[in-house]
């Protein structure tokens, strides 16, 4: 079938393509009836404008960035639902790009997006990113950048993040709560801003509770299930095991889980568990999951919102944009005794 | 900070315009020596080709469209992950759509992604979608196709699926070898082709035990889990309740657990359920459930191939790419007696 362009309209129309260009435009140079006649003939003809040529006239091309790790993982399926949500309300598209947390993607997913296919972009950095030159770099090149959950040091741009430092300061102290003389950290990056948050209301909630703080305590896995497994498998087998874990990191619950079914460990008798996760299936796990719940959904909305202002005013300056939205734990059999009721604690 | 074009490159290098142009295409017309030096200026500016300018003289936007129900899916997140896989080893972007299993918004999806903006569809149809004719429109735009899990009937275009039927006929001989009288199959539509082959699979095995089908076993639920939560309980508190639940679609099993802990309903004691999932957390479920895994990976990885092959060719003409991949049966707790050994089974 051949392409509707503007020029076969202007010929069915007998019009010149200029007046119908205006008329798709919706120009006022051109009567409300020759606007109804071409859009009544554009829609016989099923005619759709080009959104290349289109882009270059406006300089816009109607479409945004999403970069974050991953979509296997709860958190980030549920944030590009409430992306999507705006942006299909702007009449925007989405394109989607997965740096599966390699540095090295994220820099060529970076470098990719720059220059005229996007007109901002709603990003969560990879684990392994500890350098941020190809960010300032985008961020140069004046394109509005929100980012959310995994945000950039050092760029003064808008961010939409959950209180990580207080969630995890409140997960160690219920675990102290529940008995606990010993509790291991679980990260997949020492860079992250996040695991650096979580870290610190970790240690915090430590010390206000008088207990040491071992750096061995901190346990570095890697976007890796068998590896993971492995390096939990250690955790749990040497002589001194944790009889607390907190996981800032939602896959990490499958493997602590799955190695705790391997070796016979009791969750939550010998080891009780707390994870960063928005698992559906978290109340349905042997034993329900303890979790801290971040809002997903809310921080793509708000990191999308943020975005389409910017876009409205044409502007990349996005000050004191600094979003918080609080997360909540939601005390489960993970760390508590079969019959306790569940519990929901705001944060 | 200004976008370099090639205008500007040609400043500096003190060569025409077209020259630089040619040299960055790696135009044999052009000297070895004038492509370095254009490289090293276009390295050193931070150079990046206009993609919209480039899409309309090459006539392609090196992007394809993936159209799917939804990203909160394993199956889809892990189709995600095949297709990225290779569309990022060709140098393609990857247009994610979402079109949370409704009718319109596909429609208004596939009208937009017509004319210019991608190469090339990759597609799984909506649980509404009943009429075929804006797919019908898109495929006459001459745009490769390929559909996978959901396919579209009356199309020639190329599909990947899985082995429906046979997976569905030995779930449901499954439950009636485990003792199962009484089946009820749940779906979220009655009109994906995907549903047919899967109820077909159901009835044929319950045909060959002698085993009545009444269409009041077919439960169709919605994209909605309080909707669903009710559908399900006044299932499972009505006189006649089913001994085994098959379910279509992997949220459902999310439905089931929760209502049945709501219910006190022992699985598998009273209740037996597969589940077409390819949900991590299966194996950690209380009790761990029995599931039909798609190839969702592979499934996506195949589609993406077949398309590029395509997209190389410069062909929409796709004969006999009718690719089918097994699924794999995992028998576990939750339709046998506890003890049961983990069972794998090749469908």
């Amino acid at each position: 079938m051949q392409t509707v362009t503007i020029k076969i309209l202007a010929e069915k129309l007998k019009l010149s393509r200029s007046t119908v260009s205006k008329a798709l435009s919706d120009s006022h140079e051109i009567s409300q009836d020759t606007k109804k006649r071409v859009l009544a003939m554009a829609a016989k003809l099923d005619y759709a404008p080009n959104p290349y040529a289109s882009s270059l006239r406006k300089k816009s091309s109607k479409t945004i960035a999403v970069v974050i790790p991953e979509v296997a993982d709860s958190f980030f399926a549920q944030a590009i639902n409430g992306i999507e949500a705006v942006a299909q309300d702007k009449g925007y598209h989405v394109l989607i790009y997965l740096t599966h947390e390699n540095f090295l993607r994220e820099k060529a997913i970076v470098k990719d997006i720059q220059n005229g296919r996007i007109d901002g972009v709603l990003m969560s950095l990879s684990s392994e990113t500890t350098s941020y030159a190809h960010l300032h770099a985008l961020f140069k090149k004046e394109l509005p950048i929100v980012f959310f959950d995994r945000v950039c040091p050092g760029i003064n741009a808008a961010t939409v993040t959950t209180n990580d430092y207080a969630a995890s300061y409140r997960a160690t102290q219920h675990l102290i709560d529940c008995g606990c003389k010993k509790i291991v950290f679980l990260a997949i990056s020492k860079s992250l801003l996040i695991t650096g948050e979580r870290l610190k209301g970790y240690q915090q909630a430590l010390a206000d509770n008088a207990l040491p703080f071992y750096p061995a305590d901190i346990l570095v896995c890697k976007n890796d299930t068998a590896y993971n497994n492995s390096l939990i498998t250690k955790l749990l087998t040497k002589p001194n095991r944790p009889d607390g874990l907190l996981s800032s990191v939602e896959k990490l619950a499958t493997s602590i889980y799955t190695v705790c079914n391997q070796l016979q460990i009791a969750i939550p008798g010998q080891l009780k568990v707390v994870c960063f996760s928005n698992l559906q299936t978290a109340p349905l796990l042997h034993p329900p999951l303890t979790t801290i719940t971040q809002p997903a959904f809310a921080m793509g909305k708000t990191a999308a919102t943020i975005l389409f202002k910017a876009l409205k005013k044409g502007t990349i300056d996005l000050p004191n944009n600094t979003v918080v939205i609080p997360s909540v734990m939601l005390v489960r059999n993970s760390t508590s005794a079969i019959g306790t009721p569940f519990m929901e604690v705001q944060l």
